[in-house]
């Protein structure tokens, strides 16, 4: 009995580990799944470390004396990001940091050391709280963060080393003068690994977020039509099955990440179809255009939810023209998600933002002709806020489309007519002929 | 006549550092008057690093030997954050990694010296390539990230620095201990420095962060109201001049700082009256619960501008239960507010939240009777909107108001009777007789 309990005890011991390997493969897999450059990341990471310990092996001199090799590895740890715009960027603060920090603390030892023992303890001691003290302030600065707050960190980081190192003066240079080579060799290292090996532009992955974010709207408000114009009763219940209607809400935080991204492109060179000066902070103003859209798309989802519902009689009879709003609104993100992918402009302005500006106009004289005549006021309300604000959304959905058009001109996308196999009849909601449906009760 | 125009350019040559002064000290100013804590810890920045120089200067043994006091002042440079709760997790980060990476290669380099010199190359360059590759995928993963980054760069760093380092295994294992030993003094002077100088509690600025999001809210209401069912016409004109209507709008995307200042106060120990493991998690729902109102209002932010909106005779026959909406929900969401700063449990359920259904319902039954006889369809569905999206405001509110008395279960509260110096009238604005305002035309 007593063997058993412990064949028991071993045996739950044995399966912990076993669990939490297979929850870490599962982890693992799905990581590499979500996006597999991370898994060739890793092996650039890998390789360029072993880059730095070769060519130690094949020429011992290669990095002049001793432990100066540590400087290749600190850097190529620090410097060597995921992106090529981030890595670009902190290469550069790198060795811009330490060669300014470097020359600034080896003429303030070189004042220091005219000034006796004493003195010079008390020089260097000012001089180092002064530079921290200010330097660090200065990071606080939203506009220096941004952009350069790795060179900052390694400015104050050298400056400290130089000023607070042991070595006399002519030594100091020399060190200084060997360390800032290699710290150039690591981050050499480290950009070309990144830049030549799959590299992860940052500005297309921006570029191709922002499309991306464009059709996710346009998949929402086709959803929203299937299933608000509906007459299924189950449409709370069945919510969970369809994830159209929550992958726009990753746009709602989206804020912070975009912002980062537009920093780091701006490192880039050249690349495919993107130049170096490319204007990405108009990627930000369409994004901040997208998420406004996206606030108001939170606001029209609750009424999928709503108990206290329209019934679905009351719903049909502003179904055409709310239908077609929807359709030409989605049809108008499309068509912009097309002009960012294809990075192509378009010869025409958007039609489609006219369809649904027309459509607006039509639903607008539906409803002054009260077409819920005898309906309970409290049960057409909710079909009266929907149709409110889906009139609203078409100024969300112009604004998008101006912005996209304004970076194809910034950007000098190319005109293409390929965009226009087909062409697209502007069509006259606005007849005045009014079509209620009418609905066998 | 040249001599003008030379002094002229000299002007101007001397005018535009004046101006970049000028421009230098307002931004300056403003970065200190924002908030003062910043000039404090640049301040004790400086000082940190100044204290590990006077280590050296009074004990030159200290550091044991040479350049060993670069590791100090690495460590204080890059683990020496704004906050208490980012200058431990760091701390212990760097401490915990330097350690166990520092065995790890030691151990590697050990077994690596049984296998000739080919051998130990080879061997060498695997394990580096393969350690590094592994923790750089690792960093991939958002819940490591979120704690654990530093800890996996330096646990790289180190391992490679150790596995690469040219010195003798005995040499090796002696400065491995002095590096150590570096390092931990590094970390304990910026940890001490952190903590003893005016520390600030991140835990704290979340804590209040949360408290003033959810009176930006209350604000909002209150300004809401006041805006839109007053008379006047210029509304539009004057909207730039009350920041109550855009205060909220930093709520929007304040998701990923919110986050960030969750997973560094759970680093904080006990500090005023928050515990070690204070119920930090919950501060992320009600966060979440607050924005999604922020989006709600949003929405009915666009009423306040919209050109097509009712006129002020018909908004006012609605006046009455949307006011009472508006000013119990403000109420409620202040009475959390209070709840939070004091960090005092409220000894009843919150009776404004009753409050504001009951008047959700008396304007149900309101709009039940059709306020807006006679009037044009259209010019009344904005109005309609916004009683709409008003009792759909009550639920978020609720949802707050929940999360907030959740939090002082979790948190353990006490129980303050000093909250209600004044009863709480429920209201019963559902009685069944509705007040109409008529407006004198």
């Amino acid at each position: 009995m007593e063997n058993a309990g412990c064949t028991h005890a071993w045996r739950t011991l044995a399966e912990k580990p076993r669990t939490m390997l297979v929850n870490f493969t599962k982890m693992v897999i799905k990581l590499g799944k979500d996006d597999p450059r991370r898994i060739i990341h890793s092996f650039k990471f890998g390789l360029a470390l072993v880059l730095i310990s070769i060519l130690q092996y094949f020429r011992p001199s290669f990095y002049a004396f001793g432990d100066n090799i540590m400087w290749a590895v600190l850097t190529v740890v620090l410097v060597l990001e995921f992106s090529v715009g981030a890595t670009l960027g902190k290469g550069l603060n790198r060795v811009l940091a330490t060669g300014s920090a470097g020359a600034l603390a080896v003429a303030l030892r070189k004042i220091a050391s005219y000034s006796g023992d004493k003195g010079k303890v008390v020089l260097t001691s000012v001089s180092v709280f002064f530079v921290a003290g200010t330097v660090t302030f200065m990071r606080f600065s939203p506009r220096l963060k941004a952009r350069y707050d790795y060179g900052l960190i390694i400015f104050i980081l050298t400056f400290c080393l130089v000023s607070l190192s042991e070595n006399s003066e002519n030594d100091l240079l020399e060190i200084a003068q060997e360390r800032l080579l290699t710290i150039i060799i690591g981050s050499c290292i480290a950009i070309t690994v990144c830049i030549c090996i799959f590299p992860v532009w940052i500005g297309q992955d921006l570029h191709n977020q922002i499309a991306s974010n464009v059709v996710k709207l346009a998949d929402f408000l086709e959803g929203f039509r299937d299933e608000y114009f509906n007459n299924l009763e189950n449409t709370a219940e069945a919510e969970n099955d369809k994830p159209f209607l929550h992958r726009y809400e990753s746009i709602l935080s989206s804020k912070t990440s975009e912002e980062t991204m537009a920093v780091l492109a701006r490192w880039e060179p050249c690349h495919g179809r993107f130049r170096f000066r490319h204007p990405w902070k108009q990627y930000l103003k369409i994004g901040n255009q997208i998420r406004l859209c996206a606030y108001k798309i939170k606001a029209l989802s609750v009424f999928l939810l709503r108990s206290d519902t329209t019934p679905h009689e009351f719903r049909s009879r502003i179904e055409e023209p709310c239908t077609n709003i929807i359709v030409e609104s989605g049809k108008a993100l499309k068509e912009s998600s097309v002009i960012l992918k294809s990075m192509a402009k378009s010869p025409m302005p958007n039609p489609h933002v006219a369809n649904a500006k027309n459509a607006a106009e039509s639903l607008k004289s539906l409803l002054r002709t009260n077409p819920w005549e005898g309906a309970d006021h409290l049960e057409i309300i909710p079909a009266a806020t929907v149709a409110s604000l889906l009139i609203d959304l078409i100024f969300c959905v112009e604004k998008i489309c101006e912005a996209v058009d304004e970076l194809a001109n910034l950007a000098n996308f190319v005109s293409s007519e390929l965009l226009h196999r087909g062409t697209v009849q502007p069509i006259s909601y606005n007849d005045g002929s009014v079509h209620v449906i009418s609905v066998a009760e």
